[in-house]
């Protein structure tokens, strides 16, 4: 794909649904928040953005697009060694957002998110993270932007995977596991739970609470959001044109599911013809069956972290008190899906798809030995996905177009491989 | 670069050399080897490429091209950030070798020395691998041409780095660290030292054990010999058209020094310029300054391997029983420089530069917080290098054109640069 072909916006599509997602409410008034709200912890961009239901083609600055160019465009890859080891009829492609040297599709969001404040007078920025792709690519892009940039990492997940913090600090970070002794949100869940694993509800909670306490720092966020979803539309964009060059289009959209935005992210883009042209196309999120909020959670207004200090968000949620099992998919611990992706659920655009542990990474090994790249535990959720669909057209006889996107690499989650390999993995119950 | 550009032969620099290497000698005749004596352990087109004189380039087959074009070219970068963070007039460019699903420029020779076993019978290969690009690597190409594969890993490094005998595994590989109980010669070590830490000396001489008591199995190199630095070379001629495309041609190429594969790669196809036109460029091999052959070691006869199981090689060698310190950068933990630049460094064509562990990982941190990439401990070496360059530039004003070779990246050498950040390296001193 050549640099002239890169998408220059970003595609919002909020305004082009019918039924808008339900508005973030203040919890102490029920009142829908104004970007105004917003921006107390946020880049007032982001905020702006956050709200936007009328324009469905957001620029990408200059500056963010540069900034792309260095890694970008990524590769969309017909998956014909895995198509030959499932015998399957099923065309697979995926879009290779590991390629970059940060490794997920996170750093799409960090650059903008830290490019915005910048611009805005930001000094330091906050974040959450499970598994570490958004703490690492924050970190960069902190760094690229000349930011100080702190992240507070769910606790399980840096002792499963060491490195990430390694790498965070490399960047320049400073990393802190959660729930943490720093903040009154930690010392409470802490004092609580002393055991507490963490979650990305406990991260989110504590790195807001940093950020409203702090001068001149602000919070962002790697998934959930509806700005954060935006951002990742590129991936989908490209991976249109790409598809189109190789002149076919997906009946299956398949991503893994933590907050929504990398599935947002590929998925969007398609759905617009959905939306618009009322194109036939299945959409499946892939969740872990331990921490099913796509197929198992109430639809409600739930806040999103553990603490409660955020806005209440519309969504499907198992609760923001809910503490997930410890799988190594870290980047999957979170207990609700964005305020977009809800609607579009309830809806009927798209449906979840729970995994167990085990058979997303015996769906990794097999992409790792036939494709030759190593796969997150997340994507590993995915690929799962992708192979029940084609072993569905394997039985069919049906040789649909499968797209999936390969969310990141699994080089820093080589212990969760060693585990399988070693056959340790277990499977966690679902304890709704 | 368009696929259409990309290099379909490799170039075999010896045609074009002067004073040949001298020939590698059978140690109990002192008889010059034959490309059938070779054969007895190496794949027979290796073996033949191996004591190649007179063909300046040689066809890269069909199925290795086509492989490589799954992620080949890789990019040619200009480290402006870089610069600006040295203030250096100079223009700093690196070929990013990291790209791919394995992280190294090792997949370039794997590739090509598995497709050869497999055209030629064989189903099993081993090897040898320091910090394990290269076992990783092979690993790869082995599951690719359906090999079974078996490695050899530096028992320190694999310590020091557990996720690389993981991401094998992944792969289907079998690993043993290095020296091991399973072999006679990982034994005679263990059984005079049992602290043994192992090195790239003891881990090839188990290797070439494997593959001579093995039917029907072959031993690969990861560098060292003429024909992995032959099939290197795709680096440095993508990277001469690349350049060419700047409008700059290297006054400096700068790589780091295990074996000189990696060097050989990306400085060959420049210095054929100089071997056939007389052009001015300064080629620099950075090693560590605890395991200096280059500038240090002594140009003789000796073995490839700890043990004494290789044919007699013409080198500047620290002597077979040299015990490198336990630095971080497992890959250039060896004893000897290959036969070719073994003889352009005695004919004063290039030059090496010790660089202390410590410097190398500044400058590691340095290029991580400034290009975004963080990258592997062999290739800060060459960082380090580069950096000195360019500081000479800036005390002379002049606006040299630099370029090196990022070799690998370092994400599964986390805990190297945990240990630098913790402040906890040291520079080990060259004991002769």
């Amino acid at each position: 794909m050549d640099e002239s072909e890169l998408p220059r916006q970003w595609y919002n599509i909020v305004a082009d649904m019918k039924n808008k997602p339900l508005p973030p409410l203040n919890p102490a008034t029920k009142e829908p928040l104004t970007a105004e709200d917003l921006a107390h912890i946020f880049a007032a961009e982001c905020a702006k953005q956050e709200l936007d239901q009328t324009h469905a083609w957001i620029d990408i600055p200059e500056e963010v697009l540069e900034r792309y160019k260095s890694y970008r465009s990524t590769p969309l890859v017909r998956a014909y060694a895995l198509e030959e080891a499932l015998g399957t009829p099923a065309h697979i492609y995926f879009k290779n957002e590991s390629v970059n040297p940060l490794g997920s599709h996170k750093i799409n969001s960090a650059l903008p998110q830290c490019y915005y404040c910048k611009q805005e007078g930001t000094t330091n920025v906050t974040t959450e993270t499970g598994a570490g792709q958004w703490g690492a690519a924050l970190s960069y892009a902190a760094k690229a932007f000349g930011l100080e940039c702190a992240v507070y990492q769910v606790k399980i997940s840096m002792q499963q995977k060491p490195y990430r913090s390694s790498i965070m600090r490399t960047f320049g970070a400073t990393v802190e596991g959660s729930p943490s002794m720093s903040t009154r949100a930690g010392k409470d869940i802490i004092t609580r739970d002393p055991m507490h694993p963490g979650s990305l509800g406990t991260a989110i909670s504590e790195a807001v609470e940093l950020a409203t306490t702090t001068p001149n720092c602000k919070y962002t966020l790697g998934s959930v959001l509806n700005h954060v979803a935006l951002h990742q539309t590129v991936i989908g964009l490209e991976a249109e044109k790409q598809m189109e060059k190789a002149g076919e289009y997906p009946d299956t959209v398949i991503a893994c599911f933590g907050g929504g935005s990398n599935f947002g992210g590929i998925a969007f883009p398609f759905m617009r013809h959905t939306l618009l042209e009322g194109k036939k196309t299945e959409f499946i999120a892939a969740e872990p069956s331990s921490c099913p909020k796509l197929t198992k959670g109430k639809f409600e207004y739930d806040f999103g972290d553990a603490a409660g200090y955020t806005p209440l968000l519309p969504m499907y949620t198992l609760g923001h008190d809910f503490k997930p099992a410890n799988i190594h998919a870290g980047g999957l611990r979170y207990h609700g899906a964005g305020m977009i992706v809800s609607q579009l659920l309830k809806d009927g655009y798209m449906r979840g798809e729970d995994i167990p542990q085990t058979e997303s990474f015996q769906a990794g090994l097999l992409f790792a030995r036939t494709e030759g790249i190593i796969p997150a535990p997340e994507s590993c959720h995915a690929i799962a996905a992708t192979i029940r669909e084609a072993n569905k057209c394997k039985e069919s006889g049906e040789a649909k177009v499968i797209l999936f996107n390969l969310s990141g690499h699994g080089l820093i989650d080589m212990t969760a491989y060693d585990s399988f390999l070693n056959g340790d993995l277990t499977d966690p119950e679902f304890k709704g």
